[in-house]
């Protein structure tokens, strides 16, 4: 039996995310998707929160049919990289490989003796969160860039109300 | 759709956590299972890592075919009770409904303005973490306190060695 | 002008701290009531949330015409004894003496060269926050205890109610 | 009895702040003026430490005659945008309104159920904090952007000499 | 080129520290001394800072020759045990093996694939930092237990006195 | 007995340090050198751990004959400028003066009555961490910028391998 470990953020979870997953479910029996940042919400790099993230990528894994292979565990920053790792691996069930396509991440798993893969970028330019947060503020089409299903959970949330409230210039505090 | 909120450290998951649950899910459509208290283990009192608190959950889930309906998340303490019900909010799907034994936990949300119900004790005194430890430290018989499927996974997680561990009188620092 | 510091938690402001208080006013010209521990509240050891705290020491002042010679600061604890007098200078006005009936907290200021006043207890078994909640949880009478404008906002705050609901034996989470 | 909260780093408190308190005060009852990121203190962004603030905003109220109707609360950040209101509403006195000019505060007091009043910016671009810390470093005219009481408790502070320091290009550490 | 790690909170540094220490050299090149809890002082338990347990460690190796083997490193605590050994790892240079009598420690590098060695305890009821502090305030001879050149530090820092203040009853806060 | 101390982040240990430790060595009979922010690695500005900069400055003391001279201290950030003197204060011996070219750390230790040093900054552009780390970027020559012993360490280290791949534009998370 092995295990696989997927960290991000997902905010949101887009194509990009959606191909990695695939593959690691092809290589791997079971995969860890490891959320991110958990403490962060409502800022426009970090909108979701992690209760929403995890709800949206369950949904993911229900009509996909995944359920019963993937975990998904919530792992707060650690603001000390050194320790990191050991945070993630206390959340997590035990896993025999990390994939990222973050070399940083992939350096401190190293560290600890952990195999790692290097996740390649799908349409990096296109699947990536910066780029979905951009073309909501702008205006521009969007949705095709994350599955189905995660869709579905963004309009539950009001995610592009929120994107645009967040975007708004705030005032002097 | 009505969801239910379950909080509980399950160190480890026992019966009575079974019985609870198994009403929790009679009475809702979808049940969130809150781990607390994530940050601590490999103490006496928190023997297990959030990591695998959680994979026992989803095992005994998979088991009995649980999994469509339940979610699990993991919420680090707060250690300021009065922002705490926001972080587990911040780290759960929305819920409807919070049920706990505990007052504290019910009088924390009730100050949100949440809907609490009272969880009764099933054989208070037998299903229990501190009496499950308690007896494994003593010798005595405590398998049957715990599912099948939680028995199996704390035999992986070499549970008793580490309180019998644990429970060594640590020397002078 | 001169300027007093008196540190408390104020679980709750009871006449000991009332005798403290009238007393440096009759020392200092304006004195700095700084609120301690604001990250506790609903333990039994730590009732009040720091807003209640605040909320009733101000309505004392009021009615005692001492406003505009009362700061009222609240302070975290920093759980690092050698930074905490850093913590307390940081938050409030300058002053010129720390009054405190607490050795450790002395201690603390004069390793960063403040002048300190060992406050004498008022009645010590009595004007004190535990022996008030041990007789509310008892069922004794207590009220007397506190000064009249204090019990006011205590009522408003359903102070016995919540402290009869902490002491609750709670259940094994 | 109504109750208004008042959100504010007050790096200083100018007179855009002033004249939305002056508003706040026709509105309600009572003002709670709660003074935010008291951690912070000797950078650029946020020169003065929360008791200053406390201490500036303390002596206003008072030339004004506004002692009586107003409260000053201290509030450090929770680093957690999900769970600051929950520490906001620990540390202040019951309040029924937000008066904010910031669309991130209020978005998440809303998600807690409280009604929110956006304030209007008052001459915004010279009303602001940034613009009369820009102004001392630039050596041009600032003192008529803050109120009069203000301008006598900066200058106890040394506030101007502060930020020139501030602002010296920093060494290599 | 081998190195041990030798953890401890040096509360204060005795006899047995001392005999333990003796040990690894003669075992290992070379020795890292961590200091452990270092955000702890002026409590009963801790009564040392960090710096002062650092300067009397510091004022042995010198006396005993030993400065040229010895790294003396400062570890805050974690509050989190599954992440502490990465913090411990962070903070000192490489080191081959843990030397402790605690088991919990030996447990968390363990999990971590380091190999440990327990060390045995010397006269365990005397050679004891709480054994001291019980016989200072006791009034009874515990100079004897501490090395000589600990001793002449303990006397600068004033420990004696420390200890008896720190064990007055504190009044009520 | 006179003792200065001398703060950096030393990410790395360059020339510039260098030069001010040997003329603080000229003017204190000992020297305190703290390793500020020990909770940063493995990031671009802050490459180095905390452990691996104690072991390369105690390297340097070792070869220069000054381990009996000089006291390695690690001081964790406090995230809060107020507090942050008092931390120092509570990891270091006693010291008498304060040593730094930054002009905020002066202020700082100003404020808690400190005697402080304006330290020269010696070939300001070259000896500079931050130029270090551009010139390994670019593939430019930089070993002559850090003294000799240092530089063995950090090839132990593989520093130049760790910039690289921290330099890496990292994916999207």
């Amino acid at each position: 039996m092995s295990r696989g470990l997927f960290i991000g953020r997902f905010q949101p979870f887009h194509k990009g995310h959606y191909l990695a997953l695939k593959d690691i479910l092809s290589r791997e029996d079971e995969v860890i998707i490891a959320i991110g940042s958990t403490q962060d919400s409502y800022t426009l790099e970090n909108p979701l929160t992690a209760g929403e993230r995890l709800e949206m990528i369950y949904h993911l894994l229900k009509i996909e049919g995944w359920l019963g292979r993937a975990y998904i565990v919530q792992v707060p920053d650690a603001h000390e990289y050194a320790v990191w790792p050991g945070r993630v691996i206390a959340y997590s069930p035990k896993f025999d490989r990390v994939y990222s396509g973050n070399e940083v991440v992939l350096m401190l798993f190293e560290r600890f003796g952990y195999p790692t893969v290097r996740i390649p970028h799908y349409k990096r330019d296109l699947y990536k969160g910066e780029e979905i947060r951009r073309r909501i503020i702008a205006g521009e089409p969007w949705e095709h860039l994350v599955p189905e299903p995660i869709l579905e959970k963004l309009k539950e949330f009001n995610f592009v109300e929120r994107i645009l409230r967040l975007a708004k210039k705030s005032g002097d505090e």
